[in-house]
């Protein structure tokens, strides 16, 4: 059997140099069974806290599912959704190997959803940001104020060797999930982060070049589109 | 005249461990007017473009804003709302010492705002994720795709010693902020981070304790409320 890190090794994991975790975070859907400590989801999740939120509200609710009962609940949600897009998906992305590859691991975690030993569902509570304007911005300001926090979780998760991803498709009816997860009706469900140890090992991501997608003062004024402007000179 | 760290130093900084930069991480709102090098603000979104998105669509956009004219324009906007919502915060916030202090560093920002040396205006590109569902859940999946970005620009710069924040209201007219900034419709502007070398020193920030707002399996199990639960036994 796998050797896991133990709560005590997750926290000297957690000092690892910031850059390398976010040059090496990934979606890691295929995880084993095994047992993951609640010591270490909570830690986690507790720098989870640490994220900025919307007039500093902390409005947020976080749902730890390890009860197979409830997961499946969720599991059954997800594979209806799947169904629809995943097909809809694997047709439109079939002469796109890179895609393909991230369906079948989606394949995968929907297929095995019951055995995921953590699920952290993130929601909001509050139907809004305090004292922030309703549209357009309000959606903004109000996701803005749960997904920073998210993001936090799964840096920590990446830094401690968890495997975890991002995914909101089992949450496609809020009813639904509010149901499952007996939330009442001022808390919406905004994603899920599964969380389990790897199978497997996995390599890096590839992202488009940060000149392609910076502008300087106005859109479509890319100064940097075709340099190396991070390295340092 | 103060030492800021070379876009060298900076990623020599950006080595630091992981945890440190989540537990310190706050909203640095006073900023100094001096100029913040092109090559550590890139180095900071090419770590944003690590965060993942939706289907993996990397459909985000960064505009740099560092002419004085465009900040101008955005400023005009940003005292448009304040002087509706920070009026009404601090007429509600008026016992709230914490808060004032919070509303007291954003009238600060308000009112300086030209002054800050670069603005990153986060956008997203699409209307939606491709192949995600629409309302309810798409409008998270679609957020859910811009702020894990913006969290990892926040932690960047939070390493390499640069005051950032996280704001939206000078967006809260997206008409206008798309006009001032060139934007296509296709494009929508989500958030702020002003950038700027802190002016004085910042104190830790306070949350709420993990065990309150973590729930086991179903809304209300709060196995967790009293117990220090993460520290490892």
């Amino acid at each position: 059997m796998t050797e896991h890190p133990t709560p005590h090794e997750a926290r000297a994991l957690l000092q690892q140099p910031l850059e390398e975790m976010m040059l090496t975070q990934r979606a890691v859907r295929r995880v084993l069974p095994d047992p993951v400590d609640d010591a270490i989801v909570l830690r986690c999740i507790e720098l989870a806290l640490k994220a900025p939120t919307g007039s500093n509200g902390q409005n947020w609710e976080f749902v730890v599912v390890k009860d197979p009962a409830v997961k499946a609940q969720l599991g059954a949600r997800y594979r209806q959704a799947w169904r629809l897009y995943g097909g809809v998906g694997k047709r439109l992305k079939r002469d796109d190997e890179d895609m393909l590859k991230v369906l079948r691991a989606v394949q995968w975690q929907v297929d095995h959803f019951e055995e995921i030993p953590v699920l952290v569902v993130a929601c909001l509570s509050g139907s809004r940001v305090p004292y922030m304007p309703a549209p357009p911005i309000g959606p903004s300001s109000y996701y803005g104020s749960i997904y920073p926090s998210v993001q936090n979780l799964l840096l920590a998760a990446r830094a401690v060797g968890l495997g975890a991803s991002l995914i909101t498709l089992p949450l496609w009816s809020s009813t639904s999930a509010r149901h499952i997860l007996g939330l009442p009706m001022s808390v919406l469900p905004a994603c899920i982060v599964p969380l389990g140890w790897p199978r497997g090992r996995y390599g890096p991501t590839t992202r488009k070049p940060v000149g392609a997608v910076v502008h300087l003062d106005r859109f479509g004024n890319q100064p940097w589109r075709d340099a190396d402007a991070t390295e340092p000179s």
